[in-house]
């Protein structure tokens, strides 16, 4: 949370931290949006240890900016034409006026760096304040970082959005359902009241469509995916693909608030009419290993435990997992979940890869997201749900959506 | 132009580019999706200088690589697992894995970087490998870099693409226009056929329905502004505001492609019902501006002429500018306009503050707005088209929308 960041900058050493927020990324710089709240406002955050965080802004935002609560300081204050006219050279008159920002505000010592950014230019412009700068360390962290760590853990009010977005979320499936039910099944093929076959791009179109009618934005990525591409997590699917019966249907869906805000993540897979055994029984074991760590969970445990015990599951069922094999192209052959807020990918991880010691505090909100794979087979199953731990350590799903294979 | 990439980087004696291609980033990474398409797939882009592009991609993407027609590298060649285990430091082992790359596809020397990124990460990998390669060195440019370049000028695909994007920007807006003329004036506010005020925020919901149905994307930042915010270049409108006769409100509209694409942008300035005269001889202005450049523009002429030229007009007409005062919040008080295509704001600059000599070649896709600005005096007015210079150095609008203020 927010009111997390003085300690974790004292834990790091922290002076001061400097949030970039250049113009047109703003709802894919999390690390900015955190501050400024999803408005539109081109500028810098920067918050000394102990302080207030001060917005710099442009005077044509002075609107935006008095609505985020922050401690505001015009950007005007630095004349950049003035600067220009005394380093002609455009680098150097940037660096000048960063330079005189950390000067007046009295930004030094050890500085973190965050948000998203342009590759070259700012690479130019930090390598050549540090070298100017003597007062000045640059502290560029990896990963853990002191804002994904406070972003990690929510407060009362993004959890009350979150909680919205996931019946926003859950709702849209269950008008996809709603849709595909109301098919028949002839030939093989899923087909609508008119005979013509449902195809993907149908029941896309209509997620898409719902998705907007209550206020969610839908990133590209939505996957429906059936049979051999169900397979292959990253598919998006193939909208002229008709519905077949019988066929596993993966719908994974991570839509977030209008205007950039907070995301949902789940995924339910089907199977329309019937399923074959095999991917039931897949299916059973996908839900019991998810059945399973949600019964597990423990606030403050290592996340790497669930991983393990989730591996252990499919193992024993007869299943390869990343675990023992890497590269692995089929069984369980990615990790348990992620965190998820402001970005769909948090910073909370459970990767059988890098075991990072993560913990799942009070507060953390996660995917679960067992899954099996078996694209040569032509199928795969991933059952997934946002999944939330309360002050009091708790475990709540966010994601109010049964789950059953079957569509009848 | 793409094609234009080898001899960009001859001249800046660059032998390799690397683009970053960071997860979650995809519409707001641009010079990825100039090579990729839009499509989401997590990697880095390689290109050596007279060697067709590289993309390096994770095994999850296959399908989307292939699309890309893109020569295919795939990450799994570098065993994540392996580096991990040799270095348990998550930094060095992304260090040694972007070493390994490097080496085994032959990138050294002068090397350009490029891609949207997280400050922190992006910071901490390069500046140790810079540290770690002798035969590296990093060439971080801050603006009209290779890439910025090679996008400013596009090519008959992609001309197609943001025409089609501008046919479908100007019905949007018309649909909007509709709306509004439907209505009726009635006690000093516009009424809907239920009698009730037609607010901003009602035009926006509809404007942005009209968007999702022909697949546009709507990023934040839709500009409906009415009165004294009109005067405010970058207040985005009050939607709980009625709609008042006489007042200024100006629409400021730029979509894109759903799914990453092109973007376009447009505004139109409109007075309901009557303008009063103020009004009505500030939107002559700024139209006699529009038409005096539009008609006076050149290829291979500096884009400083044209913003001069309306200086010198508005300046004739009583109006103060950016060119004679500095900060300017009344009068013509921003640059006449910047490229576009992947990006809102693309590398083509008409500042007043900065002269970079930047000209605009054939093949350039770029905004011509000017506009004036009295919030003082509760009005403001803006007129852009989004306009393309052809391969035979015409100028063509590629927003087919009349300029008429007064909606009747």
């Amino acid at each position: 949370m927010k009111s997390d960041l003085d300690r974790l900058m004292a834990e790091r050493n922290l002076d001061a931290i400097v949030v970039e927020g250049p113009d047109g990324l703003e709802s894919a710089n999390p690390d900015y949006n955190y501050f400024v709240g999803g408005r539109h406002i081109p500028g810098l955050i920067i918050k000394k240890r102990g302080e207030p965080a001060m917005l710099l802004h442009g005077p044509w935002e002075q609107n935006e900016a008095e609505q985020t609560g922050l401690t505001l300081v015009l950007l005007n204050r630095w004349n950049i034409r003035e600067i220009l006219q005394q380093f002609p050279d455009r680098l150097e008159a940037r660096v000048e006026q960063r330079r005189r920002i950390f000067a007046d505000l009295g930004v030094r010592g050890r500085v973190g760096i965050y948000g998203t950014v342009r590759a070259g230019p700012f690479f130019a412009l930090m390598t050549r304040l540090a070298q100017q700068l003597d007062d000045l360390e640059i502290v560029a962290e990896l990963d853990r970082d002191v804002i994904s760590m406070a972003r990690l853990t929510k407060d009362v009010d993004e959890i009350e959005r979150m909680r919205a977005v996931g019946r926003k979320t859950c709702a849209v499936l269950q008008a996809a359902v709603d849709f595909i039910r109301a098919g028949r099944i002839d030939d093989d093929v899923v087909r609508g009241a008119d005979g013509a076959p449902l195809t993907i791009g149908d029941v896309r179109r209509l997620m898409l469509r719902e998705m907007a009618a209550l206020g969610l934005e839908a990133p590209a990525g939505m996957i429906i995916s059936q049979g051999r591409d169900a397979g292959l997590p990253h598919a998006r699917g193939d909208d002229s693909m008709p519905l077949r019966p019988g066929q596993a249907i993966v719908i994974d869906m991570f839509p977030r608030e209008a205007g950039g805000g907070y995301f949902h993540d789940m995924t339910r897979t089907f199977a329309i009419g019937y399923a074959p055994p095999e991917l039931q029984q897949a299916y059973n074991d996908v839900l019991g290993a998810f059945t399973m760590v949600m019964n597990a969970f423990e606030a403050g445990a290592p996340t790497r435990t669930y991983q393990d015990m989730v591996c252990a599951y499919f193992e024993e069922r007869g299943h390869d997992t990343i675990r023992r094999t890497y590269p692995i192209e089929e069984g369980y052959i990615h990790s348990l979940g992620h965190g998820l807020g402001l970005e769909i990918h948090e910073d909370l991880s459970f990767s059988s890869l890098v075991d990072r010691g993560d913990t799942i505090e009070p507060g953390a909100v996660f995917t679960v997201e067992p899954g099996l794979y078996y694209p040569s087979r032509g199928f795969g199953v991933r059952i997934e749900d946002t999944c939330y731990c309360t002050p009091d350590g708790r475990f709540e799903s966010l994601t109010p959506f049964p789950k059953e294979l079957v569509i009848a």
